[in-house]
């Protein structure tokens, strides 16, 4: 990959790389030298700048403070045995973030920009980026309203910004999650589609109520019935009923998941049917009670894939049977080979950065 | 009010006051000597400061910027003849931010450091306060996430802040608003009875959409039918049909505005009918082709009473007569008196503050 952009490189005096502990890394605590930041104002981006991993200084009128008009990203980068290094199917996170600005009145970024400062950004932290299946470098897009001035409209200034925090393989182990009843997580005509700062602190009270009860994560459900199971916040959910998929099509509730739409392709060319349709808390409980639901599995940057043991729902509690070959272990390993250069990339998902 | 607790004040060099052109303010952008600081950490807010007000140090992986948990709050301090000054109900504000604080998961804040902040934060700012009818001092209490850390769950680390910013009478204009019938504010289960920063950013692009044909604002509907009135967004919204005034009750995603509860007051205090029930479009629509819709008006701390002086759904447009002895006018007079220390203040809204 080229890098066109004039990027101003500001170096660093001393790396922390050295103070790491890459075996014992806490998820998104981490961070590495640099940062990419590049401020819009005067009605355009200014030149990008590469610069120390550092404190900023905002207003405290600005108006990402007030109003939450801030979208974000997650990605990752793999290193293969070679050393060389790929990022996953980047395009769609740079269409995706405009997607998601343009929902929220911000303006949208240049994709060279975005390109050109992932690459950078990678090629000087390659050494932070360790080889071996499960280890990658998260990477975290973010734009932010810096204008100050406390009106509930749209600013004029903002910055975006990437940071890089090393990940070791996510494992969240045994997840059981609710069905949620009460709660929600997205209207129809809101922004459940995009990734609004706005829409994850909104889950956190009800996710700490069901932590309190025994489950890790909420699938939510469409607020108007809680009848159709949605998507769980951080992840897209598949449900397998005998050997069919079967997952919530995208709406303007549910995010489109760039790993969602792999394994959907994943499982088409392992000619394993899939259902994009609407999905019923009754129906999965059906299944459930006549053993025809094998897996509940959740898709998503951050985990992968992440199987699921069991639900509950109005107080009945489900679990799932302990299979082998199970499609969620199938489909991880197929992505994550893709992933690392560890087998061919019919789809051209893989992009080489250095 | 005494002011008990020990908050550290740290000087200013030199005011500003002298720059600021108190006849020419524009709303939210110019900022007193002084703001209020309280950190949360180690599981319990800290001593507060005052200090002279200036950007704050912020980690690009503050979660505040990424997942939005942030609330707010606005109020208003009022300087009477005497050079007294005044809040309105600021135990209603204080409540409402802990609510609000609870639904996003941030730990409540301590209801002395609110009230004693304030006090402190204005008695330095006295200056800054005009007399007059019209003029007040803005108060803006918020509180972000800072912890630096980007999983997608609630921080350990807050600020609280206060900062102050002049106003003058705020006048919108004549106002028409659009009634929404494809995007939605809240959902039931939501966040929408909050001032959670989210919800404000999400209004911008469907408001962006609404300006550009000529409304103002957006009356939000339902997200389920579209066929019920909600709110504006920073305003409650009444409509008087004949003699009788309509507002619809606050749920989960109707805030509980301060000024709408006046309003509410003082009307039984005039004995003007009050109905708190569902205000469904089709009613409005109706009353006002019978013209019996004689006002629409919206309330909120910014804008007190708001006169709305048309409509428009599904491309028909609606006019409102215009009429003399409105109830906006009455409200917006009686609830201004008792406001600047005007009128009699039979049920002790009002709060001296030096």
């Amino acid at each position: 990959m080229s890098s066109s952009s004039n990027i101003k490189v500001t170096p660093i005096q001393n790396s922390k790389i050295d103070s790491v502990d890459f075996n014992n890394l806490s998820f998104g605590t981490v961070f590495t030298d640099y940062m990419f930041e590049c401020e819009y104002k005067d009605g355009e981006w200014q030149t990008p700048e590469i610069k120390p991993y550092g404190n900023i200084s905002v207003a405290p009128s600005a108006r990402v403070f007030h109003y939450g008009q801030a979208v974000f990203e997650g990605m990752k980068a793999y290193k293969d045995e070679n050393d060389d290094i790929f990022l996953f199917r980047p395009e769609e996170n740079f269409k995706r973030i405009n997607k998601s600005s343009s929902r929220l009145a911000i303006p949208e970024f240049p994709k060279e920009y975005f390109m050109d400062g992932l690459a950078q950004l990678l090629n000087l932290e390659k050494d932070w980026i360790k080889k071996g299946k499960g280890n990658s470098m998260y990477i975290r897009p973010f734009v932010i309203a810096t204008q100050p001035a406390i009106s509930a409209s749209p600013a004029n200034e903002y910055k975006f910004m990437i940071i890089l925090s090393p990940a070791q393989a996510y494992y969240a182990g045994e997840v059981r999650v609710l069905i949620a009843e009460e709660y929600s997580r997205a209207a129809d005509g809101g922004v459940g589609f995009a990734k609004a700062a706005g829409n994850y602190a909104a889950q956190f009270y009800p996710t700490k109520l069901a932590h309190e009860k025994g489950f890790q994560q909420i699938i939510w459900t469409d607020a108007n019935t809680h009848e159709y199971l949605e998507e769980a916040g951080t992840m897209n959910v598949f449900f397998r009923i005998n050997d069919k998929l079967v997952t919530a099509p995208n709406n303007d509730r549910i995010l489109d998941g760039i790993t969602r739409k792999s394994v959907i392709q994943l499982a088409q060319d392992n000619n394993i049917e899939v259902e994009v349709r609407r999905v019923s808390v009754a129906e999965i409980k059906e299944a459930a009670n006549n053993n025809t639901l094998l897996e509940i599995f959740g898709t998503g940057t951050a985990t992968v894939i992440n199987p699921i043991i069991g639900f509950s729902h109005k107080g009945a509690s489900y679990d799932l049977p302990k299979i082998e070959n199970s499609y969620a272990s199938l489909f991880k390993e197929k992505l994550t080979n893709i992933q690392y250069n560890l087998a061919d990339d019919p789809h051209n998902w893989r992009l080489k950065i250095s």
